[in-house]
Order: structure tokens, then C-alpha cells, then sequence
């Protein structure tokens, strides 16, 4: 099947800009120096491409995403890296037939973690992004009392996400540092084996967690798209053109199939004027004409995934694999 | 059950703002003279409701939204306010066992109309939103090409889009006063019985189209609460305090189940400073505990529903109904 016999709006993936990412991030961080966050892709056939390549333990951010991955055979070891208290889902998660370790930040995680009989958790450390987490100075404290509660305490996580946006690296490896010596200081309180943190941004400067939850790195997106990276924008959207007029197009892509939080997509050969529900404006570089296949680059690759029931593989015009995101919703 | 035993985040409406929206439609524009926009809430159990006070006809935006209505028995008049080229779908389209007419404006969409079967038609006319629609003054072409082409031409359509974002009632009747003097003069050259236009922000003001179009009235989000309509904010997200900091706590809900591209949502009892995938970060204005539930208001219901498997029907704290959300992709 050739890609443009797919309906659109779809998501495409070209299977060479894949591989070259997965690859890339393979022979950088090899085996379990890299836990791929699934969260970017939703989808066990990308995460059997990247077990491939030697990453058996991977971070989820929803429980749904982590009982995907344990009925598809992935659940070596996986780290929800996201707090959890409802008492429901921390009984499904503990229930799986896989290794699975949650973030703890809190007394109340650490009991409905402990009551839910989830064995493994670490210890959730704020670096500087104002989301989940506990204070550094706090963390010896979670963790001694995740160990009373009967926990194991593998050790602490904390994202830099606030880091990501950084496009000059200088900038960036210095934060990154900043927030690394917190989740250090609170690793010496904790104890155990485990220091997760990075991203796709930080995945060759963070060199003080034991592990990087990278995502976004295995498709890219225009926002991560940064020059010191070794990876490549590989997702991108197929759409229709469906009307043409005096100095603008539409595609029949909109915000329905295109997360905007990071902005307005990219249009190949074109340039974007506002995106709507089902559509995408634009003026095109070249007489277009109704019925033309337009590639439209998504800012923000996870929630745009998270849009869309499956993504075509193609190789050139040729769609080779069809995978289902079957990992959405939380 | 109560809405405390639903998982989160979850779609919330409330039956009374629900009821009171739908009734409020229904006494000022009865019957065929509102259009009801499934495209809002892509629910069929929704568009029940819509039908049981009187408006059997409806709009669509995608041929999965028509499909899924006419499989609900919800096919006695059926609108495709946007163009399809995609010959396998308005194949699909013209064999459903309802009344369907799709929207055209070009050779190219008359061509694909006709030759997939579809039998009627609405000539689309860009009235100044810069998307769809032919010009003014070439709908009168355009309707004979598609009655040269055998379609039978209803009449003309315009969305005043551009119109909605007005907060001032008077330039907002003003604007739409002069979007729809150019539909009127396009429907002169057309020909048919149907004028349709309009939206939840012009439902009262447009007085020229024989239809409105409206959708968002029905459950209503923060964008479109203006002080001079009859609507209320009749949907939330039921979210959960994961974490709670010095100064800040986090919901679980991000911009995976929050449309973000009409800004912020807005949490009550608190101040947004940011979304992620899976968080929303907020200043809380009273004590929180982590447990605790948050209700969180949309500025954008469209993508926001969309992004949602089902939406539980409240009154006060009883869920009294839980409804598919059916209609969802294209």
C-alpha cells in the first residue's frame, strides 16, 4: 500500500528517521542506561523496536500505559513515573505479571502504594520544575518512611523537564547539573541503586542519573528538533488539501489530530497561518491544488500521538507496518 | 455511584446546566431552525437529548460523525459542514441509511460528490474566515457546476467563525450582519431553501441564516461564557490532587485530557501556572491535601471532549448516567 492511499488525517512514520534515532540513542546509552518513557510513542510495536535494541526497562506515565506494556510481554521492569493514589489502579498495577516500581513523593502515596501491594517505588525528588516531587532535603525522610510502610526503596527519580527547553546546550548542561546536584544530595539520603532522570534533551549531559526516561527522541518533534541532538524529526501528519483560494490553502488537519500547547505545526512548503478544529490554514510556497498530499510537522509529538488510533510506517511512498497506539488514555 | 468513585481525570456534566442549555436553545430557536453541531460533544446520547426537544436535523465535521449518528437512528437530515475529496469515504457517506447533503465549493469537491453518489449539496461560502468556502461571487458558478454535475442544490452555507472570539455583543452583530449580507447575496445567485450559519455566540444575533449551526452551547467552556448568552459552563474534568508543595499543588489532569490551544483551563479554588502531558500545576487558594478532588474548566470543550472515551452525567455528586463519547476520530 502506498501512503497515499491512507485516509487522513495519519500519522506518519518514515521507518529510516526511526531507526537512525533508535539507534542513535542504542549505541549512546545501551541497555538499562536508557528507560524509554512510552509516554512520547503510546505504542508496544515502537517499544518491541526499542526492547531490540537492548532497553528492556522502560517508564510509563499513566497505569494504562503500564498494563499495555505488561500484557504485551514488555514488563521486565517498568517505572510509573507519575504519583498514583487511587487505591483501584495501584491494585491492578500491583497485580500485573510484571517487575513494576512507582514514584513515591508523600505520605499519602506511600500508603495507598503500600495498601495497593506495590513492592518497589522511588523516591520522587522536585529539581526545579514545580510539579510532583518532594523537597531534596525532605527525601530522606519519604524514603525512610516508604521502608516502614514494607516498601523497597530502589532509589530516587527527579525530571529536569524545566531544562528541556534550553536550545543553547551551554545553558542547558549547567542546569542540568544544578538539578542533578539536588537529586544527588537527596540520592545520599535514600540509598539504593537506582538515579533516574533526563530526557531527550539532556540524554548526553545528564552523566549523573544511572538511567535516562527519554521519549521523544525515537520521532521528534519541531520544538526537541535541537542541532547539538544526533536525532531527527521522523513523525510527521499526511493530510488532504480540500479547498484552495486567493493566498491560502486548507489541509484537513486540525487541532482534533495536532496537539498546539508548543505552538502551531509546521507545514512542508508552506506556511501556517492558524489551525482549527478540523482544519489547517495556510499559504503554500506553490500552486497547490485540491486533492494534494501536504506533510504537516507536529511542535509537540506525545499528545499528538495520543490523538490518533494508529501510525503508518513507510519506507519512500511505501507503507511497510501499521502500528496501533494502543497504549492511549490513563 | 458518586462522581468521588469515578477514576480521574473524567469528563463531568452537569444534568441541570445541560438541561437548562439544551431547553434554552430549543424555546428561542425551535425545531429545524437550529442545526445542533455534533462536532462539540461527539456523543450520540447527547444528540439524543438535542432531538427529544425538537431538532431532528444536525451538523457534522467528520464522515465518522455522520456515520456514527446514522447508526444511532439520528440520520433525518444529516450535515457535512466541511469538504471530503476522499472518494472511499463519501462513498460510505452516500450509502448510509439517512438524509445526507455534504458541503461543496469547488469542481473539485462537485466532481467527487457526484461521482461517490452523494445526491444534495450545500454551496460553501467563505464569509471572512479565511477557511473553506468559495467566494461571494462565485457561488452562483459553483451551484450550477454541481447541478450540471446532477446534485440537487439546498441552498448555501457560512460559518462566521471569525466572529465568535467578539466579546462586544454590538461589533459582534455588526460583523455578523456584514459575513452574512455576503451569504445572502451568494444564496440570491444559489438558489434553495437553506441558509445555514451561525454558532453558540450568534445564535440570537444571526436573524438572516434559516439554520443555526450551534454546538458548543450545549455544555459550554470558559471562551464562550459570555455575559450576554443564556448558556452555562455545564462541563468540568473531576481531577486529583497527586502532590501538594510549598505553594503549589498538582491535579492529574494535563493537556492529554485538556485542550489547551484556547489557553489555561481553570481550576476552581486555585490559580493555573502550567499544564503538562499529565499535570496541571496550580496554586490552590485554601489548604489542599493530596486525595483531595479539584474541578477543572475547560477553556475550549471541542478538543477537549474529543480527547475523552466518556462523560458521566452528575447531579450533585450522584453520577446518573455515564454516556460514550461515540463520535470521537474521523
Amino acid at each position: 500500500m502506498k501512503i497515499q492511499d491512507v485516509g487522513t488525517p495519519a500519522l506518519v512514520v518514515e521507518a529510516s528517521g526511526l531507526a537512525h534515532n533508535l539507534d542513535a540513542m542504542a549505541a549512546a546509552l545501551p541497555g538499562s542506561r536508557c528507560r524509554p518513557h512510552v509516554k512520547a510513542h503510546k505504542t508496544t510495536a515502537l517499544a518491541r523496536e526499542q526492547e531490540a535494541r537492548g532497553h528492556r526497562n522502560f517508564t510509563c506515565a499513566t497505569p494504562r500505559e503500564m498494563e499495555g506494556m505488561a500484557r504485551a510481554g514488555l514488563g521486565t521492569d517498568l517505572l510509573l513515573a507519575n504519583e498514583v493514589v487511587d487505591p483501584d489502579r495501584l491494585r491492578q498495577l500491583a497485580a500485573l505479571d510484571a517487575r513494576v516500581t512507582v514514584a513515591v513523593d508523600s505520605t499519602a502515596t506511600i500508603e495507598a502504594a503500600a495498601a495497593a501491594g506495590i513492592r518497589e517505588v522511588l523516591v520522587d525528588v522536585d529539581v526545579g520544575m514545580f510539579r510532583c516531587g518532594c523537597r531534596p532535603d525532605d527525601a530522606g525522610r519519604v524514603a525512610d518512611a516508604a521502608r516502614e510502610h514494607g516498601l523497597e526503596v530502589r532509589g530516587v527519580m527527579g525530571y529536569e523537564g524545566h531544562v528541556m527547553s534550553e536550545k543553547d546546550r551551554e545553558t542547558r548542561a549547567r542546569l542540568t547539573e544544578e538539578a542533578m546536584q539536588l537529586l544527588l544530595r537527596a540520592h545520599g539520603d535514600v540509598g539504593g541503586d537506582v538515579v533516574s532522570g533526563g530526557g531527550t534533551c539532556t540524554f548526553d549531559i545528564n552523566t549523573w542519573a544511572t538511567e535516562i526516561q527519554a521519549g521523544t527522541y525515537a520521532l521528534l518533534d519541531t520544538e526537541y528538533a535541537y542541532p547539538d541532538l544526533p536525532f531527527r524529526a521522523a513523525l510527521s501528519l499526511e493530510a488532504t488539501v480540500i479547498a484552495v483560494s486567493d493566498g491560502w490553502a486548507v489541509a484537513d488537519c486540525g487541532l482534533k489530530s495536532l496537539a498546539l500547547d508548543h505552538g502551531n505545526p509546521t507545514v512542508v512548503g508552506g506556511t501556517v497561518w492558524y489551525c482549527s478544529d478540523e482544519h489547517t490554514t495556510f499559504s503554500p510556497d506553490r500552486p497547490i491544488r485540491v486533492g494534494d498530499r501536504v506533510r504537516v510537522l507536529p511542535a509537540h509529538i506525545d499528545p499528538t500521538v495520543a490523538k490518533h488510533e494508529r501510525m503508518h510506517i513507510v519506507d519512500g511512498d511505501t507503507v511497510v507496518d501499521t502500528w496501533e497506539v494502543d497504549l492511549r488514555g490513563w
